[in-house]
């Protein structure tokens, strides 16, 4: 039988508990029984295959929109080139059936649900996890509930109504304070409302780092960097690192580097400045829309983790993100801002002498560039301006060269 | 040595052509030579696998992005009972690189160019295609160069000019007449632009139809639903369906289903009436956008096609179009309208006798919602507006029960 542990103390909870923290705040995960002996065996998808290592009795295809199975490309000779990064990867996440990496959390929230025979799930989102939420709530008849902000863009909450759910829109002085009454609800009305660092998400997460274990034939990568919020992601993705290197199917675990925006750097300024607890932003303003969350719960465990097992951090600028956007695309993949960071991070990491050479280091792609059409604003946009008539001298401007 | 053959006459052309119809507007298709004894071989990718079926020499994994590999979905219990059919199955192409089919065909652009030893390759495109080009052509280090029309919306220019690709906007009366002007300067500049409808990108599009044959362990099946624009991606479909034939792997073809929008229906129209040519439709004006091509070039082959194949046509009006694209989005998949179309059409097959029961019924989903969220402006958008001090009582209310 699994059950919750609180990742700070210890102490234990039962797995079915509807808070996702402890009362102190205490990030909680799920001790997976026997996952010393756990095996992967045969299997269509991730889940089915990874089964033993899932804590979850109500696993059916029934729940998936076919997410994961991404591709984890060769980044290109401009990437590697631009990074200094010889083994440089791509996870590429926005190929998930709401092109981002959310999809594997909310699966994991369906199979929750199902488990627990509840008819709603909740989050609070500004976007991605609120889509996401919203359409894994249709495909599986489970009503999906998201509260958002004010300052949520309207394609982002069209996209969660044309799913179905139903939205609230808290107008409030504050993100964080709006946060917290609705999560302040949730016992009241017994009502499970998933966070970005909850541990149910955190068991989707995990799906991807056996992926790439399988994608990579059992070698860890040397790093794994990750755009970091709320911090469900990167903390999955270790976890699930963790449960392999704990089931003997692998000898190292790979170092995690974790990515922010300089504008909201709450974990990256307190590793770097070699504090315990999370720095908190307030107020803050990023092109990186999708890593905004100032104070993240559970992110003094992520401070932890990186002390212990000698993860990385790096922060990067509005400019470098919005020129990282550009060489991204550049070398054929559209990403959104908050992915973007973490090309610069690697590059100033590499540069630094702090990534060793040689090690593969693999960039998650966590959203697509379509998810974020604001940020463009700040980019260029080159047009050729021609006509019928001016159409052949505009082409032979543009080619730098006359016909024949 | 491949070829290229005239889909009407037969007449045939040499493999390197530059221009993608005959003279007088046949459309040319590629003949692989050995396709009886071609057999699929291991290989990572489907491009890998069924390399004996493919005409080009230079195929190497630097020019892709990772497209394919999508999933083919159980479409779920709400799209069956919408539709009334049992065995309804969605291939998400959605999930590819650029989250529309277009990358498929891209692919294929890329390997031509590298085999011709081109450095640019050229479109005309309002947005999926021209997206999907630039992608690639950053990806393998080829220019890509788009025309595009006044009406191309600034979201799509603007992710071409992020992958870094020349953009001409032409300002014209009428996009088939800038169409053609831009085609006339093709053999002057020794510059293949490549159309939806080529018989490149149809090479691409086959591969889709190798990667349902693996994952429905050889049953081909009964019906193939796709949204019709410039033809490309139903005769692409239908020509390695028809090449699993010729290899002996299938022993029957599936129908396809020629859908359009009623608004623009040059195709269906011609079908319905039982005429042999395309029925030009002009200043066309439908919700789905990405099939807006009224007056197809090498459209005649397919309602050729049709007739000698038993294939089914179906139009739908832009009501029809709206409520399946919100039919789709609850049940999980948010789709651009175009793809929508395919939803209805089906529905109203089945409900008039056409599509026999028990039949399994393959769905394209061809393009993700997020490219086309000016379609959106036509769909209802309900949110609770609340505030913190009235977030208890709306919760509540969206409930419908008190907590407790």
């Amino acid at each position: 039988m699994s059950k919750l542990v609180s990742t700070i103390t210890g102490r234990e909870f039962p797995f079915g508990r509807l808070e996702e923290f402890a009362d102190n705040g205490e990030a909680l995960e799920v001790a997976v029984p026997n996952i010393r002996g756990a095996r992967p065996r045969a299997g269509a998808s991730v889940w089915e295959r990874f089964a033993e290592f899932l804590p979850f009795k109500a696993m059916n295809a029934s729940a998936s929109l076919g997410e994961g199975n991404t591709p984890l490309m060769d980044a290109g000779a401009s990437l590697k080139a631009f990074t200094g990064i010889e083994r440089l990867l791509l996870k590429n996440e926005t190929q998930n059936p709401t092109w981002s990496f959310k999809d594997r959390g909310s699966l994991a929230c369906i199979f929750m649900a199902r488990e627990m025979g509840e008819t709603l799930t909740a989050t609070i989102s500004t976007g991605n996890m609120g889509h996401s939420i919203a359409a894994y709530g249709a495909r599986a008849g489970i009503r999906a509930l998201v509260f958002v902000p004010e300052f949520a863009p309207r394609e982002k909450l069209m996209a969660m109504t044309m799913h179905g759910a139903t939205v609230i829109k808290v107008h409030a002085p504050d993100y964080a304070l709006m946060k917290k009454t609705v999560l302040g609800l949730a016992g009241e009305f017994r009502l499970r409302i998933v966070s970005g660092n909850g541990p149910i998400r955190t068991e989707g997460y995990k799906l991807t780092a056996f992926e790439m274990h399988e994608q990579m034939r059992g070698e860890p990568p040397g790093y794994i960097a990750v755009p970091t919020s709320a911090c469900g992601h990167i903390r999955g993705l270790f976890k699930g690192y963790r449960e392999l290197l704990a089931a003997g199917l692998i000898t190292r675990l790979p170092r995690m580097i974790v990515v922010q925006a300089a504008n909201n750097s709450p974990i990256v300024t307190a590793i770097k400045r070699g504090l315990k607890q999370v720095v908190p932003f307030t107020n803050v303003h990023t092109v990186a829309e999708a890593i905004t969350t100032g104070n993240p719960m559970g992110g003094d465990e992520i401070i932890a983790k990186a002390s212990q097992h000698g993860w990385l951090a790096e922060d990067v600028t509005e400019d470098e993100i919005l020129e990282a956007q550009r060489v991204f695309a550049q070398a054929g993949y559209f990403v959104e801002p908050a992915t973007a960071t973490s090309l610069q991070a690697v590059r100033k990491l590499r540069a630094a002498g702090r990534i060793a050479p040689g090690e593969p280091v693999v960039l998650m792609l966590t959203g697509a560039g379509l998810k974020d059409l604001d940020a463009l604003k700040f980019q260029p946009c080159s047009i050729v301006e021609s006509s019928l008539d001016a159409v052949r001298r505009d082409l032979e401007t543009a080619l730098g060269s006359r016909p024949g």
